[in-house]
């Protein structure tokens, strides 16, 4: 493996790597077609991707690498044969608000890849202006995360705040009301309107939101459910709330 | 590893050896605790688990297993020491309906062993009656698949049909309605009344339904969606069309 190769491997596996150098990594021909030009720095593609795919390739500049370190260096089990590394985003917390009715999801300690993924991947679709997470929040730059949020991560604003409850104050006092995805909510969830900017805050997978964040709601909400469930996967919760703010606002 | 642990190793990972002796393997405390008592087979326990659970497993006929061992036998990175074999469910089509209003997911082709789990986990809370899937859908057994259901494994009825399109035109005869959710769809899905029996069809992760499971359907439905976004996760499309009954039933 030469210098640049190895590069790309430390990215994939150090977090920390990624954040002093302010880069991240996308696989695939679709993560790679999506990539904004102006934030794409380097690309990979293997020698049988190269073979197959010289139109797909055209006016793109790109290293080659032999497929099995192609391999190596993809986090897939079934490479796609093409990787780039990209420039990272940098939002300011504003940038969450730049939409007429704000709708923001705030994520405290949501530390599943494929569930951070998902919350992208779903809140671009009913419509959010942004994310804001904690720092224990898992990194946006993982590449399982990536891979989860099929695109929606060049599309959607998110910014993980060094003072969360600081920061969750600022969302407030932009008018926006907070409700809390909570076991202890009395209210269901389509009980409320969310006509006006909206930001739902959703906990831990395992442990729901940490006391002090819940306390900042305006209000505890729950999802009505049967059976014996206890709780419903994050991205399952956070889907729901979502689309019944884009429901409420469509209608 | 004596027979007894190679067994376990076996099922784990044999689809075919879990159908031909119709058992699976449940992981961890909870899952071995929820599990019917008239299901349960055999218990293995690690030997630091047994040290520090001696009151957990009173009245419990075990298998101490060494903690190296058991770190081989589980499907986890993080084994919690306790894992059962349990006999397998065995449901009719008829079972799936038995509920004054049937809601029933109907599945086509599922893959990912998460979705198919948080399907099941969403949907015994959105209050299914049923599951309806193919062959071609992964098994429900797959430790991935059971660990994502948090335990709707053991409350959800579901069937495999291996005449799909004829199982589901008996569906039909049940006066259920069936809905597609469907890149053509024109309608909302919000558009709709669920309060009669119904069933959603829900295609495959990266292509959709079969153009002939789709031609079943009484409506072909959409869920509106903003940005760039060409399609949602199918465990998050499932919620929130399940949830969206469970909303108007509730109201």
């Amino acid at each position: 493996m030469n210098q640049k190769e190895k590069y790309v491997l430390q990215l994939q596996k150090k977090a920390r790597q990624r954040k002093k150098d302010k880069v991240f990594i996308v696989e695939g021909p679709k993560m790679f077609q999506e990539l904004p030009k102006e934030r794409l720095l380097q690309t990979f593609v293997s020698e049988s991707f190269l073979e197959n795919n010289r139109q797909f390739l055209d006016g793109v500049s790109y290293h080659v690498v032999k497929d099995s370190v192609f391999a190596d260096l993809s986090d897939t089990k079934t490479p796609q044969g093409i990787l780039a590394i990209g420039r990272q985003y940098e939002y300011e917390l504003d940038d969450l608000f730049q939409a007429e009715t704000p709708l923001l999801l705030i994520l405290d300690t949501i530390q599943d890849p494929g569930n951070l993924g998902t919350m992208f991947r779903a809140g671009e679709a009913a419509g959010i202006s942004g994310v804001l997470m904690n720092q224990e929040t898992v990194d946006i730059y993982n590449p399982k995360v990536i891979r989860s949020t099929m695109g929606s991560l060049y599309r959607v604003p998110f910014y993980y705040s060094s003072d969360f409850i600081a920061d969750i104050n600022r969302v407030k006092k932009k008018g926006i009301r907070l409700y809390a995805a909570h076991l202890g909510g009395k209210i269901s969830y389509d009980q409320m309107s969310y006509q006006m900017g909206t930001g739902f805050l959703i906990g831990n997978e395992s442990k729901g939101l940490q006391k002090q964040i819940a306390d900042l709601a305006d209000h505890y909400i729950k999802i009505p459910m049967c059976g014996q469930v206890e709780s419903l996967n994050a991205a399952v919760a956070s889907s729901i709330l979502l689309f019944e703010a884009a429901r409420q606002r469509r209608n």
